[in-house]
């Protein structure tokens, strides 16, 4: 362990104020990328919770989804007013517990918080890439994770977990490094996306595009295509809820106003859904950035782990050597059961060990960051097999 | 009578070219809204296809939806490449067979294929309303509607028949005019729109006023919102279908490439379902006007039969007096079956007369313009045993 854990977790109970720090790490050599390009001088920016044991084998990768990042737990400061984004499961004496497992989260290259991406500075040029950045997929972003872990002196990670296109890098991990972990929790994923998910991030880059702002992503900070990147934000959030939850938050009721018989007909947001899809998307825009929403969403797109077997599942899983724990969600139309069971009917076909769960939701696709208890209960008994199995 | 049928349909076979022609109704009075104002010299463009019997008894209404016009069926000229929307269905010898029945077809108010829109010149100030324009619902191009029939000299529709938003339109019918029809046929709609649909037509109009040149409504012919516009209908598109269809139409073969290992990473169009979608929106703009997209998209948001009942359908519609036939689709996840049941369950709380159908389809909301032969013998059918019951 070459030193990089800062915060020493032992002294903390889940009471107290469990700060993390973001860290960097500067690849020593550029990274090969799938387009053929390379990436020099790569920044990856990532955080870690708990010690890495003696024999490096606590170790736990989480993998983020589309708009998450390194910080997946505890506060950068104690006055942080928002934890990470996996808080709630994560953490001294939580589900994932801190004080057994070293927990490695970092952000995706591509990415806008903290690893290389569009925005950064293209050594070459001297100036921000833009839309000049190479196109990143999937298989890219876990090459640089394993860089990562290489740096963290780790040989074999306890297990790599993730939801969403976090799940989507789960299951490259498992395929591309099968020797680098005894277990994998792919959630709210699948081995590719469907058309309709293709077609609603196009749809979502158009609405970027017809921001003038966006200018073929050549904006400065003061101005980002914020119209055009909340649309997209808004769009995409519609599809990470059900239409169960959405009822049940807002029903019909409209902003300010009693429903029923009282409408004044206005174009402005007038019922609730239209105002938090609003408010949603400009949160988004202070947090997020145009181009690299171009460069994650077609990394998702372009995921296929078929893709080099013909179509073939089991073909594409055949050397997998980790324990698979795949969870699903019964309300999550983005990313359906049908399709998490396509990766368990696969393995099975392999005979490779694998435990499956759908879990009971109303939530939609947010089932993955809000069904914490249920999700979190399992992770931690499947987390705790695979330590026992060592 | 009033000789406003200007073509015999009688000698025509289902072979020969079937002509139909635009007319215009200009109301004699403004036509009141439900905002409370009211709108001048309102035109109607209409379509008829068959001839009116003599008792007037024969005469069916057909609702169009959200991109639906008056022209229903048939061609305006003998070499018109694309007949009306529903042609189909609809025409000499067909499943809503014009040799029997005097079929109408009027465009919306709002709209902006004939009938007084947005882009309609303000009596008040000589140019047109744009954004000026006041906020139509349901209730009123029903209004709207109600004029022309009277205008046709018909006391009594045998039937009223719509899809989609034609289908709010079939609902508002039978309860603003209870005894002014046999039967009505909602298809594929519902009582009001879910929370999710209003989100989806929110982010659409969203999509558009993020075009600079929507320009707060205020275009010219030269400078329309092509871009935004062409957002809107794609993530519309998305909707219409289902991931079935999609999955089965497109899957994720590439645009001119081979599938497999050769992807070239790009942020053109690659896929095929995005050049399809790029398609769609493109033929859209070329006949569909932003502004209108704007209030009939807000018309069928607040469209909710229960507004005036405090959420009670079954009081909605106590007082209507059509036979109902109910019809929706499986894979349509737009108007769900649940929805259909709703209005089925609360007509059955009334003892009302109701039918009841859900087609098995995979084609999504488009089912309803798509499954013209089993949705087809259905309407003809109940047609049928309607007017056998005058």
């Amino acid at each position: 362990m070459k030193g990089s854990v800062k915060i020493d977790t032992q002294n903390l109970t889940p009471e107290e104020v469990f700060i993390t720090t973001p860290q960097d790490f500067k690849l020593p050599e550029p990274l090969p990328l799938d387009c053929g390009r390379v990436l020099k001088e790569v920044n990856i920016r990532y955080e870690t919770a708990g010690t890495l044991n003696a024999d490096a084998s606590n170790a736990v990768l989480v993998t983020h989804a589309l708009s998450g990042d390194a910080h997946v737990c505890g506060r950068h400061t104690p006055d942080d007013r928002k934890p990470g984004w996996w808080d709630e499961m994560i953490g001294p004496g939580k589900m994932v517990d801190t004080n057994k497992y070293f927990v490695i989260c970092s952000n995706v290259i591509g990415g806008c918080s903290g690893s290389t991406g569009p925005q950064s500075i293209d050594p070459d040029t001297g100036k921000p890439y833009h839309m000049n950045f190479p196109v990143i997929t999937v298989a890219d972003m876990v090459r640089a994770q394993k860089q990562l872990i290489d740096h963290l002196g780790i040989k074999k990670l306890l297990a790599v977990l993730g939801g969403s296109m976090g799940g989507m890098q789960v299951l490259q991990w498992a395929v591309s490094y099968p020797d680098m972990m005894n277990a994998v929790i792919p959630i709210a994923t699948a081995c590719q996306f469907s058309p309709q998910n293709i077609a609603f991030d196009w749809v979502a880059r158009e609405a970027i595009k017809a921001d003038p702002n966006w200018n073929g992503g050549e904006y400065t900070e003061d101005t980002v295509p914020a119209r055009g990147l909340a649309a997209a934000r808004m769009l995409a959030h519609i599809t990470y809820l059900s239409e169960e939850s959405m009822s049940r938050k807002f029903g019909r009721s409209l902003q300010n106003k009693d429903a029923g018989n009282s409408y004044e007909y206005d174009f402005d947001f007038d019922f609730k859904v239209e105002s938090y899809l609003q408010y949603q998307g400009q949160r988004f825009v202070e947090r997020f950035d145009a181009n690299s929403y171009f460069y994650i969403t077609r990394a998702t797109d372009y995921f296929d782990l078929t893709a080099q077997t013909g179509g073939d599942l089991a073909k594409a899983l055949e050397n997998v050597k980790a324990a698979f724990l795949v969870v699903s969600f019964s309300s999550d139309w983005l990313f359906p059961t049908r399709q998490s069971k396509e990766i368990v009917d696969a393995l099975l076909k392999n005979r490779k060990q694998v435990s499956f769960c759908e879990i009971k939701s109303g939530y939609g696709h947010d089932a993955f960051l809000l069904e914490v208890n249920t999700l979190g209960r399992m992770v931690r008994d499947f987390l705790h097999h695979q330590q026992g199995r060592r």
